[in-house]
């Protein structure tokens, strides 16, 4: 996993309201085509800082590769915007690949992990400390906006944290990461600056974790899934406040 | 255009911090299948309220259709959730259709209009006043929040206001009402709550609108094609505050 010196924050000029120029920074956004045994899947628009868990987890969340030792090989090349995935099989793909903020679903109820058996609890205590210490760990987006950050948490841990510049990159990240250090998902807890939609449920729900929490809101679709298949889901999750909409039974009120 | 009874906004019980159980309302998102000749292109997770003008934008912007008069009918059927739009041509599409969250690049800068001619000029009191209108119009946002929004703006006007759980969806909506209704981009302003990423710079440029304005954030990417194209771009444009990240020659300070 290489950051290959790229630099995700870069200096510009802005003028302001008042015609004061000033210097801002603001968030990386490259072009990163992605092609597995030779064929084109996709362009990720991407913050850069993670292609190899990126593409993994695109490929993983897409269904394309089923598990980790699929993988033959994973090539970045940085001069011409590509990472290239080859597996053992060497197949081609046969369909075309869609994704991210409700254009193009992939993911249904019915192919997902039965999440329902986890009953994960999670403490009222241990929400308010993770909630705590996520404020700390943005930092490209306290820099530079204009990104989104996903974290896996395990207790009051926070095993990864990753920004980027769309939602969905960075939940595909974290579905990388977990591949590559092989991390079950059942004693997780997945947080998002993001949405709540139906896809975003059905994304984590696929990494086999149980609780979702957000720091904004969510959509009644998104809810519906979250009952169906048993996940506790906890919108609009700030400071010391937040709101359970799916499986309050799992939350202990101990504070 | 109808919104065929559908209603974006639910009630759906919530239980806060302290265990006390409330009513919330929450966005609705609906999923839509997009045929055109029959033939299944995407699935789109959205509020409904637009459809029709929803698919026609999307087939604009992923340049499926070249010009309006291609389409011969546009038929939703809420039963099955689908949206059925067929050509005069009849043609079968010839390639993947990816879209939305930086995952799935379809515009590229040289198929763009050139909107550098344009030069439309924005004064700072209208810039103060749009922002000013536009904060009482987001009443799915305020009731329920879990949307973003979208506004095509005519001098101080705004001709037409989109809500969507996706940020592309509302893009796509507002440039399937420009066909609908004849609107030329070139004397329009775009407002967005998402972020400025390249592909929003890409989309808002092929609608021939050289005025870009968003609450949220920017990044380089997006800002170096907004110049490249001659884009006016306005980011974290709040309240009587904002910052000029390309074009500010075009931004008259009268204020």
């Amino acid at each position: 996993m290489t950051n290959a010196g790229f630099n995700p924050i870069r200096s510009v000029t802005a003028t302001d309201e008042n015609g004061q120029v000033s210097t801002v920074q603001v968030a990386s956004e490259i072009s990163l085509t992605l092609l597995m045994n030779e064929e084109k899947i996709v362009t990720l628009m991407t913050l850069g800082t993670h292609p190899k868990a990126l593409a993994i987890g695109y490929l993983r969340n897409q269904r394309l590769i089923k598990e980790m030792p699929e993988i033959q090989s994973i090539h970045v090349n940085w001069e011409n915007g590509t990472i290239q995935v080859n597996t053992f099989a060497g197949e081609k793909t046969r369909r075309a690949v869609t994704a991210g903020c409700g254009q193009g679903v992939v993911l249904s109820l019915n192919q997902l992990h039965d999440i329902h058996r986890l009953k994960l609890n999670i403490q009222q205590t241990l929400i308010d400390a993770l909630l705590h210490t996520l404020t700390q760990q943005n930092e490209i987006h306290r820099q530079a906006g204009g990104v989104h950050s996903c974290a896996l948490c395990q207790g009051s841990e926070i095993i990864a944290f990753v920004e980027d510049v769309g939602r969905h990159n960075a939940v595909d990240t974290i579905a990388g990461l977990m591949w590559l250090h092989n991390w079950p998902g059942d004693n997780k807890i997945f947080y998002t600056t993001g949405r709540l939609t139906s896809e975003m449920v059905m994304k984590v729900a696929n990494l086999g974790i149980s609780v979702l929490l957000s720091r904004s809101g969510v959509t009644y679709k998104g809810i519906q899934n979250a009952q169906e298949i048993g996940m506790t889901l906890i919108a609009h999750a700030k400071g010391q406040q937040f709101l359970i909409f799916s499986g309050e039974k799992n939350v202990v009120f101990d504070g």
